[in-house]
């Protein structure tokens, strides 16, 4: 009987483990984003991840991790060490697991050689050019060591992926998607939506029903002071599993209302400067607590310069009133963290530059600084136009979430203030 | 005969693997960041991480991580899934794997009556206060669930931690820390020598040589952009370890020469603040293509008032006009991004403002922008002081690194070059 090649064997749901090779992860040098990219990749493509392992560069406990990952799973992926060095144990593992003896091959022996140019090759380099025989080869476009596919036990097949992500990423979007999805039957399809100024447990309160469906599947989750809820339906094919997503992305966004501002979009300041950049606005900040962040992450985005063009970040009383013109009176009143002093800065900040928005922000972000009047976390955020200004105050509650927490949310209140303008919907935040 | 008391059976290395839990991590929706904290603080610790696995909310794969584990470690650490939704299925995986019947833990009932205050705690929040029978507990400072650590196989433990890291690390560093070094004989002590502008190639040419001792292990690695050495030393205790490591750290400083900006510290950023308020020197920043992001690097740091007041992003033309007093014939001369530009920015941030030093910055972050004469990824770093002023270039290499490689490089060479004028070193980066 001979053995069926593992290409034209078709399951409903392909098992998939992911091992990731390196010491430099057992001694928590290095976080391993490998996996999730891998892990994300393979969900796009319908393959049931069940398992991760990390093993370092001892080839007994790899071949140990192999031997488990082949009982449960129908593709192993591997990342990492497939390097010159003689760490690299990668390689020499996946052939003895395989039975394949190592052998060089041609394309990526020219891939080294253009990539050292006149350099003579020595025995660690050439190296990189062997691979199990009668592997499928993925050429590395951004590092010297191709990738490959390795079949044993008739129908099962071990990847082995490069570890830094700048050549595994690149390698999984051309040659490795394509390898996998060609054999896979069932697709996966998520929609991420995004929202702000809800909490996780209100928003679970709104989608309870829909969180107990099963194809498609609807979770809540926080991340960065923000909620998301996913939505992941499974079916024959990509388009079909879409349809069946649809209608639970509609309810969801129903239920969060207002809060919801975008569905598979990269981030606040995406969304915001997107909506600039079509109806041709522009704001500027005036920022005291936040120091910045507010303009980095705008200027984060490309293209950004056609609705930003200047920034200030006064951090003292002094450049308040220099740079903003803002009345000592003003400040010695109601003080530099108060409503007053963040509309006056929206307000200015408008005022003194072209453009269309004016953004103040101003708190406390401690650790220090708080008063009993004016505690820790306390900050102001305005946003002013032609016709118009809305302060939000944003106060703390139970513990202190660190300064990094409050800077970042304070942008973005702001963030999501304008975005509000924007859309013509209500700026302040519905109750939840 | 008796169990002997796990807390008492001391070995030479304690071998140590963690089980990640949850879903979202074999999706790849989230980056597995816990398990190299935990890593981290077990190899401080001199436990040797041997293993690590990742298994969804999934009873069966659960226990059988818990079985596979048991074989090869002595002591698991789990983190994740111990929250009150019926996904959070730690508690009673461990319960079940160790014979340990859950029973209520009266402290951490405590802290949830605490937590939710006067709300009726319903049963999946009341599941939170239970513990395996016997378990050492861990409080929570930051959440709900405590963390717990139960005993099995006589000497044997298994250490459960939540998932979010704001919860994990505090537990790690109050009570997880001390009930595992308790138990340990040796202990590893790591120093890392961070150094800016030298590359991992040329570093470790440097110090090749300690790269090849055994104990203190001495590696170089990347990240960021910045370029690290640790150096980890092992011994029966942290003071040995401590005088073993230094004399390696010491080379390593003198061969690395000014690239160093620090051992052990946080960042070039923490380090620059430092030395400012040490010498209640006062810096203002001028940014064009950072937009904000040396702003907020700088006001990042807690007490970061007493020597940033003021900083303006000038990302159009008119801006540098306005703000900085740039005369247009300047701009229209020479570009908006050119060493002139950068250093009227850096000067007049310094002239226009009270304080020591004055930083300016323009470039081309990208992807667009560029022409043949001034490619994407080119940027003019300028530091002005009372009397002098020094601009450096970044010029593009090989592949498009992309907007936020570049931006936080270019503000990393602002950072470096106040360091180096704050401690008295050429400002100029040696060649290397």
């Amino acid at each position: 009987m001979g053995i069926i090649p593992w290409r034209h064997v078709r399951r409903e749901t392909m098992k998939a483990e992911i091992i990731s090779i390196g010491t430099e992860l057992l001694l928590g040098h290095v976080v391993n984003t490998d996996a999730a990219i891998v892990a994300a990749e393979l969900a796009s493509l319908g393959v049931d991840v069940t398992n991760m392992q990390t093993v370092g560069d001892n080839m007994g406990r790899l071949k140990e991790a192999f031997a488990q990952a082949a009982k449960r799973s129908d593709i192993i992926v591997t990342t990492g060490c497939l390097g010159p060095t003689d760490d690299d144990l990668t390689r020499d593992a996946v052939a003895e697991f395989t039975g394949r003896p190592l052998v060089r091959d041609d394309s990526a022996l020219a891939t080294l050689k253009e990539y050292f140019g006149e350099m003579e090759l020595g025995k660690n380099q050439l190296k990189q050019a062997l691979v199990p025989q009668g592997s499928s080869i993925f050429p590395n476009a951004h590092g010297t060591a191709p990738g490959f596919a390795s079949p044993f036990d008739g129908d099962k097949v071990i990847i082995s992926l490069p570890g830094p992500p700048g050549e595994l990423k690149p390698m999984l979007e051309s040659g490795v998607r394509e390898f996998i999805a060609s054999r896979e039957k069932s697709a996966i399809v998520s929609t991420i939506v995004r929202t702000f100024g809800i909490g996780e447990g209100t928003a679970a309160g709104r989608i309870s029903d829909l969180m107990a469906l099963s194809n498609p599947t609807c979770a809540p989750y926080a991340s960065n002071g923000e909620m998301f809820v996913k939505i992941t339906a499974k079916a024959a094919d990509a388009e079909t599993a879409r349809s069946l997503a649809a209608p639970v992305v509609r309810k969801v966004c129903d239920r969060l209302g207002d809060f919801v501002y975008g569905e598979d979009v990269a981030s606040l300041e995406s969304v915001v400067v997107s909506a600039l950049v079509r109806t041709r606005r522009i704001v500027t900040t005036a920022e005291s607590c936040t120091g910045g962040l507010l303009a980095k992450r705008i200027t984060d985005q490309p293209g950004s310069s056609a609705v930003f063009r200047v920034g200030v970040v006064t951090y003292a009383n002094s450049a308040k009133e220099r740079l903003l013109e803002i009345p000592r009176d003003t400040l010695m009143e109601y003080g530099a963290v108060s409503p007053q002093v963040a509309r006056a800065m929206a307000e200015n900040a408008l005022r003194l530059n072209s453009g269309n928005y004016g953004i103040g922000i101003t708190g406390i972000a401690g650790p220090d600084g708080g008063t009993p009047e004016k505690p820790v976390g306390l900050v102001y955020i305005a946003l002013a136009w032609d016709g118009g200004c809305e302060t939000r105050e944003m106060r703390p509650q139970g513990r202190y979430p660190g300064r990094e927490w409050i800077r970042n949310r304070a942008a973005s209140h702001a963030l999501d203030l304008l975005r509000r303008h924007l859309s013509g919907i209500p700026l302040t935040l519905p109750p939840c």
